[in-house]
């Protein structure tokens, strides 16, 4: 398929979705994120062949949110490596994104590092050794490196109204660091957390960012190596199994494309080997993920044959 | 990779296979399992181009158990299509394959089709309009049809052993029929759903029956449509999603192929467009898969870089 | 208190309930439940000093459902003594009374004798030795037998109903069979439990059967014992934390003595020292318990200051 | 019974504590509780007729710890009355002290106001309208009113250990905030909960400030009524029915005497229209109750016939 084609595939699909009047809700629990234009509807494809596609609002910045915990899960891994399993499972969870249940009858360890729990977990683990704005500049940086853009920023008053209203995450945090799976202040590991996810994003940058996944590891502007092979692979298969919540299992079914869902309404998607897509839709559907960003990627990876599913 | 190659592939991953001493448990809960002689290893691939090449125990019939839910779960969507969703649903489950806590919160609907719950809802299905020998036969001819293989046969004794012990089962299905998600007599259901897991395969036989998961749905011998591109697709993503309990995030993280385990050792794995692959080691590891099995898949998947999360 | 003031009393209370118009619901999982005559009431007491009192419907039979399971309780320490709690819990459960959830996280063990599956673990003590038709008459006997009453019969319509459509009971002794907690062919326990639960008698016939629990476990005919002094409180202490299912702490809140409720309406309570109560209305509240019977159990315990919690 | 006769009883019982080697283990999540010497053993008796009679280390100060949830429930109802009962349940939990599942299943309502999130709300209640340092005031001076003993004290050290590490307890407080049943911060409120948990008081102080339960509501000294009769009652169903967390029905069962226990291993039980009672023995059985306590009460009731249950 011609680049000519893809833009074709994206016009056509943003076309649709502008018009569609199915959008879902967008989230509400602070004052940023419900202040959000529904209307809104951007896509982009990072080709593997170095191709930038986009269409619909694909230069706006939103708050990528839950997709923050992709990149936070790949410097944890560069940190500890496989010891990281140790204090986060690898299973679907089974339950909402916030459920606090599992961490009771697990004792503290969180199903997955994309659920609620198991990210503050994560961000835990890279936060050791450094002091939180040290970590939140590090998590940036490292976005921003893959994605080549030194301008994406951390929106601080979203980070600031995460923060003022973040009692169930409180709850969890302290909840693990009773059983001793979160080492620090739960309140620093917290603000580190609230801070990755007040990332600020537009498609093009974060379908840039996703570009090393789909490129079995490397950094397709150097050739350089974020990370193996193998651990681009299994991140791909967490992104799966995990990466929207209790919709994951619906997603694979429907999609059948790594993704990680943010309440933000962003998706990013990766196609090993072929390409990575990031999708922005402010609604949410009743599991959190964006209503039409989800519809948009089933689209895309049925008219693009790129469900890793398919023959 | 030529045939040669993959030759040399198996024949590796058989003798290291028949020299590991941790070869699991294999299940005790009834005595045609239990006496399996565990140093059993067999290996098979059916590849799309039509060879087919196997190793070590490749032609001993075994018990494939809950390997048989990919053939019912396809028969029941051949009958009433996506309405069958109504009745169960598609979602990991984050609990042991027999647990009954998630169907009281869920007001019946088990999680999604691999769970015993959720394959005995299919199997329901399959029943309906049918004597239970009626759909017990179908079933089996189905999967002699698609592994062009008339002398496979369901081991009777191993179905009444199943339907002995099987307390926890009449349970389930029991608790199901108290919300109507179980339309027929409960131990009439259970009958068929006992016949179909007795079924007894060897991994030439298993790899030959999965290849239309592997060819877009059709059968290789005739080229004719088992089930659409689509439907293959889906069912493959619920194979990766589910197919293993509790230890399917796991499979995904480590092996990266779709695949449905049984607690006889046996395992289907599907490489989309490739190949399809049965592996079988009757001892298990602590979440009730082949200990083996998915250790040598994971291999294969290496060796061949068949993961589906590969770039 | 006179007998003259406790007929008032009871003639008051009768009165008043006869003339509610929020009755609750009748149990309609079975027809010769459903279609029982809402606007029953019935109340009796007999007291320690030998009156029998009482007003309303109180000859009138009825299913006690649930109330049998006192005197199965009674009938299983007789035959095995404190070695019963090694096979049920004695704590109250906080779940519904046909929750299956809690047998799953404590291995097969209910929680206490007076929910659904602690009930059916007592019936199987009491069958332990007998054919299902000699333990059923026992039980029937013993019942006859504490009541003074040799026409307390079994409504076998009723046993016949609650066995046609008790899915939920199969579900519950099946999972209790799969950890060995029921020790017989799950069908025969609870053929003797739909039996004794299908045994109807009047609130007059009901306060007698009582009697022994609020006279320390004496027979007052006989002054012979039935149960020691202490298995008497122990009995009344099980009703108080356990006999209304998650309505328990409600009821002992509200009403202040020990009681046992059936879905059919009635209600056995026992003032320690002072006299045994049973009442009778076959509406349902949200947990279960006879509307009416609640409220007029307070009302009663009020007027005779008889909560065990006065000073 | 003659005060003579209840002098020996209770010097009996505690020889005999005194000598049991059977003590059960001191808590020791905070050091202050851990140092405690797990020898000792007190117990006091406030009879109705107003004579005080002890034995043991009966006027050594422990840390009463969950005691003071009888006493914060007692204002927090006198203050707003059976409104509270929409913040906070009355059924027994069925789960250990601290458990957070239900609440996920309840949407932040405690099950009862003893279990810790239950008190958590209790103490917000009281809170309202307050500064911290004025609740914690008020709810001493109650307490010291209650024993006429204005030698009663908070151990500041205590409750500052308390926050240093109740990592569980800021988890459970800050989901409910979640859910709005905090009201106030979540750690003001569990500062006020900590220091009335922090409260230091004797055998002979805690039975003297319990009588006003055993004389149906009224303060003995003075005849005023602390709460209404109907209320003391009320208040001693919920202490038989959850005031031991899940060893309540069995505390009802052997012991059958409506009792409050800390994890500092005291016991507060009320004989209605008899006495109250505080034992203390530092040990803990596996529920969290102290053990020699607990002991020590069942001899107690069972010498006295105090059991509520008692014919």
């Amino acid at each position: 398929m011609t680049a000519a084609d893809i833009e074709t595939v994206l016009a056509d699909i943003a076309a649709e979705m502008a018009a569609r009047p199915d959008r879902g809700e967008v989230a509400t629990y602070i004052p940023q994120l419900a202040k959000v234009d529904v209307d809104q509807f951007g896509i982009a494809v990072a080709m593997n062949d170095g191709q930038l596609i986009a269409s619909g609002d694909a230069d706006i910045p939103f708050s990528i949110q839950s997709v923050s915990k992709v990149f936070t899960l790949t410097l944890a891994l560069g940190k500890i490596g496989d010891t990281l399993w140790k204090r986060v499972g690898r299973e679907p969870s089974g339950n909402p994104f916030n459920s606090i249940v599992q961490l009771e009858h697990e004792h503290g360890i969180p199903r997955n590092p994309f659920i609620n729990a198991g990210a503050v977990v994560v961000t835990d683990v890279v936060l050791a050794g450094h002091e939180p704005r040290e970590a939140i500049g590090e998590i940036l940086r490292f976005i921003q490196f893959l994605a080549d853009d030194e301008t994406i920023y951390i929106d601080r008053e979203v980070a600031a109204s995460e923060q003022a209203t973040g009692y169930r995450n409180v709850a969890l945090a302290n909840y693990m660091r009773s059983f001793g799976n979160i080492t620090h202040a739960p309140e620093l590991s917290l603000g580190v957390y609230y801070h990755h996810c007040a990332i600020a994003m537009s498609c093009r940058q974060l379908a840039l960012a996703g570009r090393f996944l789909a490129h079995g590891g490397r950094h397709p502007a150097t050739g350089h190596s974020v990370v193996s092979a193998e651990r681009a692979r299994r991140i791909c298969a967490l992104m799966l199994t995990c990466g929207h919540y209790d919709g994951s299992g619906d997603f694979a079914f429907r999609v059948g494309i790594p993704g990680k869902s943010g309440v933000g309404g962003g998706i990013l998607g990766v196609v090993p080997g072929e390409a990575s897509v990031a999708v922005w839709s402010p609604g949410l559907n009743s599991s959190g993920n964006s209503q039409l960003g989800s519809i948009a990627l089933e689209k895309l990876a049925k008219a693009m044959n790129w469900s890793i599913f398919a023959a």
